[in-house]
């Protein structure tokens, strides 16, 4: 990379006052950070680059650092993605990522992409050319590198600074700022972070290089102090909000057999603490979904398993079958969150779906529907825990049902096999969990062998469940870890009924594959360089064997190389085998050991990497039931 | 990833007609490799995914793997869309790559901008949505997995299908055809190829999974078997190509010092043959470019050096300043390979700028200028070579000047020193090449230590001098070194006055940095995968040294994980070290010990990686130049 030219410069103190207003003012690079982290967050992620390098600087002033500002630089600017998201799956908070112009920002896409078909609040921040070139008619101050020409006269025309900017502008992010007056910028800025927030997905700001060291008024950061979900999303329809919370508690006292959903959104409008307060007052019975896995507690005396119609286990279904009323809260709707749109209802079912943007009444029966617009669930969750009168709930649940367990399963297991299979996972991996853990899952098949199980209390369960980008969660479990480190035990709650002890430390587990690990290996070395506690459980089934389930089960493009990986953490960094330990389990009694060790805290090192072999052509059976029922839907068009 | 659901059946023969027209139809699949192999492609890159595995079970025909076809499975798709790059840098033709719908395309997307920026020729096949689904208006078919949803209202509205199509086109490639009608579909495929011969740039073709099993016609095969650059560029203006040539000799017999510069364009327009011949048939003074080093054969008797206005040598620029008339062919003009836009020329020195789209003369001290649009300049190179009178030649070039040699950069290295120098570098690194040999050189600090080196006789010279991103160059190298194994020796020319021996296998030699290598280091077990021969000298110097050089010389951000290099490739795949050797050098002696054990092929293993410690501190002058006098060019805008 080439210079954009900056003077690197002691940067001294910033008490700047402009003559003209009386006004205190402070350079715009350090109003971007502080309100970074006036969002709550303190970690930043990225990679530096010619044209961020001048705003990096301001990384390191004392008054940010006060507040708990670091730098976590990345392999890569993917990676660096992957982990902004990661970081804000558990804080909730926002995860911010810092790249350069075009090398940096493109890389860094099908990270933000992922963010957004997901709903995960991401910032990334582009340092681009300063505004002095891009505003600057002259060929020769606009022809810079990173940047793409124009496809025709390139060598007359400059190229488009806002090339990149229009590239993602309402297409994976819900708002986009390229900066171009300074006298703008603050309120630009503000407007990103209040939008992500709002829509609860990723945001860009294009900062100019030359932004970063001109004055800019603290005028919004006295306004404004922080941001936060509920001062971002502030209501301004009460009386609605009282109407439809009334309907919804009617229709709640004249079921029988209410069910709640606890969807994706729930968590990410943090609703999740209300959502099992709901639950623990009112012992409604309750169902997970894919997506939002984890957000209800299934340990709870009415949990009912995660329902994902066709292609979840039939006793989760007949449960399902057996309600009158369902509440989805947080509902996001996709082939795979649905199950291929396979969701079906008791006959006369009436379904409330509470959104972000709207509330909608249906019965799935007739297809009558009333849809509120402009109403975000969150208001209407709230007003539910507060106003209920747990007295007027009547049910009539069949006493014969049960809450939801993972036997049910039904895992045939044969304790003779000397081989490691995805029924001895499915059966053992509960086992492995200590209540308030938290399970980073990789894209691929034992995704899909853990979605039904039951998970212990508090567990925070997070996953790419439906944008599927494998190689995701290796960069998102170091943010998660980094998050871990700035917000500790920030997923468990305190109102919970079993609460889990002070001096039990969360452990922080990843669930990995083979093929999935070699997209994005580079970043286990960040998990050694900023101290993040984590065990590997590396599924090493000998390529793409979620691919080898769809199609090509022996071909040579689902195939990857075979590696050594217990030689990787060392390579990367922990020379002296210090901070890391790493092993490979062939055998049943091997992992159920290692399991077991593991869960009693009786772990060596900070990072363990465990590779654990399994079988290629092993698949679980939900991923083969997904693959079969999805086959049926299209007969008959790929018959080749 | 889940399932786009595929059978998996064997796919039988081919011979089918269609009873209609009685022709002879094959399936689109097959339609689609066939006609990468007649761009005269062999390897194919790429990661499956679930969008694409229909497509990639025709790697498998028998018809298409007699042809040479065969797939090179990536470890990400950024890798992939750099070794497509890579292996047209190397082969001028087509570097081809398949990815799959958003998670794989995206991905893949800064290397494609990559390849648009310094015009490589990147054919990037994304499989995307059943044509059924994306044109059916039906939510439940629409909103796919590896899709966006809609900002507002997705859980009503299905998604934009063609949302990543629209995206890059325009943008970053020259032609994007999302095929919707198979009746259209081996038009579009044969337009973007064309394009990208034409253009010089990246294409894509999104082609639905439904489609790669249906039938198409082979008419299009029969008409036109192959793509070459010629037939792709033809040309209809025969007498203006012969008036511009005429004009062009008038006034190089009129010069007399003239001389001819070969920049990038000319080897993308397979022009590097015909630039040496005539720079041997008439020792016309030539210089190299930043982007086009190596085209021009360094060796030539008439070599003066690479011209970069002020930032290249003054020897070079001394040389440059004595030439009345400047033949600039292949030209392309930006900040990098014009050196800031600091080009100067003799007082009344003509200039011809020839480029593909239009032939330019001028007179740089006037600025008066006539412009001739729509000839391909390799069409004049050609007739001029074919239609030179050398004997009307009447040179008057000043009998003291010599051709530039390394030596007279004069590089002061201590001769005592105990470290290794980017100096000792400069000095010892052409001794470590062979003629024939294939240089991949990172973006980085080492880079500006390479420009200037007199490079011997037919050395191919391989780098992103102009977008500069860096980690390109590792998976670039995999891309060359598989290329060289499709087309060995392709780079040497039997025309050349020093022929290389047949018995002499050229040697590829990545330059690597450690920073760089970070980001895609994962690329080398295909290395190992594909038994590419490579000597990788991975320069260890901390960090981003070349951002240190601009901002932040000791700041953290500009610091990455030590590594232990020399474990990397066992933990790679090379488990019993059979194919890989690894070791450190620190100091001046063991490396050049080891640059002349390889130089003469003592090279023990098939791939050996040599990590190079450096100081972090230690940039090569170039660089250090470059960066000053970029920064004196914008003083007082960056006073923080």
């Amino acid at each position: 990379m080439t210079p954009v030219t900056y003077d690197n410069e002691s940067t001294g103190k910033f008490n700047f006052i402009n003559l003209n207003t009386g006004e205190k003012e402070i350079p715009f690079g350090e109003y971007l950070f502080q309100r970074i982290l006036d969002c709550g967050t303190k970690s930043v992620f990225g990679v530096p680059g010619d044209f961020n390098l001048p705003l990096l600087e301001y990384l390191y002033e004392p008054q940010l650092l006060e507040q708990g500002l670091r730098w976590i630089g990345n392999c890569n600017e993917l990676n660096a993605a992957y982990a902004a998201d990661g970081y804000s799956r558990y804080s909730n908070k926002i995860g911010c990522l810092i790249t350069t112009y075009g090398v940096g920002e493109l890389s860094a896409m099908n990270g933000i992409a992922g963010a957004f078909a997901e709903n995960t609040k991401v910032l990334h921040i582009v340092g681009v050319a300063r505004s002095t070139d891009s505003r600057c008619k002259d060929f020769k101050n606009r022809n810079l590198h990173h940047l793409v020409p124009q496809l025709k006269d390139s060598n007359f025309l400059g190229p488009n600074h806002k090339i990149y900017y229009e590239m993602v502008k309402d297409k994976i992010c819900c708002s986009a700022e390229y900066l171009e007056d300074i006298h703008d910028a603050c309120n630009q800025v503000d407007k990103v972070i209040t939008d992500i927030y709002k829509y609860s997905k990723p945001g860009y700001i294009f900062v100019p290089a030359d932004f970063v060291n001109m004055t800019v008024p603290t005028t919004n950061l006295l306004k404004k102090p922080t941001f936060t979900m509920e001062n971002c999303i502030v209501s301004n329809n009460e009386q609605d909000i009282i109407n439809i919370t009334n309907t919804i508690l009617d229709m709640l006292y004249q079921s029988n057999t209410p069910a709640i959903i606890g969807d994706v959104l729930t968590d990410r409008y943090s609703g999740k603490e209300l959502i099992n307060r709901l639950i623990n007052e009112t012992h409604i019975w309750n169902f997970a979904s894919v997506n939002g896995k984890s957000i209800i507690d299934e340990t709870n005396q009415t949990y009912m398993g995660l329902y994902n119609g066709e292609e979840g286990p039939t006793a989760v279904k007949e449960r399902f079958l057996q309600c009158d009323l369902i509440l989805n809260f947080g509902v996001d709707i996709n082939e795979i969150n649905q199950g291929h749109y396979s969701f079906s209802y008791k006959p006369g079912c009436k379904l409330i779906e509470l959104h972000p943007t709207y509330i909608r009444f249906s019965t799935p029966d007739n297809g009558k529907e009333q849809i509120f617009k402009g109403i975000n669930f969150i208001h209407i969750l709230k007003s539910i825990v507060e106003s209920i009168d747990v007295g007027q709930l009547t049910y009539q649940y069949p006493i014969s049902v049960k809450p939801f367990c993972t036997e049910e399963l039904n895992f045939k297991h044969d304790s003779n096999s000397e081989i490691i299979t995805q029924t001895l996972i499915q059966n053992k991996f509960i086992d492995y969990l200590n209540p308030g853990d938290v399970v980073v899952c990789e894209t691929g098949s034992v995704q899909f062998a853990m979605r039904d199980l039951v998970l212990p209390n508090q567990v925070k369960y997070i996953s790419q469940g439906f944008f599927l980008s494998i190689g995701m969660a290796l960069p998102a479990a170091l943010g998660v870890g980094i998050a871990m480190q700035d917000f500790p035990r920030s997923h468990i709650s305190n109102n919970c009924e079993s609460a889990i002890s002070e001096s039990y430390t969360p452990r922080l587990i990843l669930l990995e594959g083979d093929g999935a690990a070699q997209m994005t290996i580079q970043e286990l070395t960040s998990m050694i360089r900023f101290n993040v506690p984590i065990e590997i459980m590396l599924w090493n089934n000998n390529g793409y064997t979620i691919e080898r389930a769809i199609l090509g089960p022996t071909r040579t493009y689902n195939d990857v190389m075979q590696w050594d990986w217990t030689k990787l953490l060392e390579a990367f960094g922990d020379f002296g085998k210090k901070e890391t330990k790493s092993c490979t389990l062939e055998t049943p009694i091997q992992l159920i050991e290692k399991m077991a060790q593991l869960k009693n805290g009786q772990k060596d090192k900070m990072i363990e990497l465990i590779e654990v072999k399994l079988q290629t052509l092993d698949y679980p059976k939900q991923l083969r039931h997904m693959v079969e029922s999805a086959k049926v839907k299209s007969a008959g068009l790929f018959n080749k």
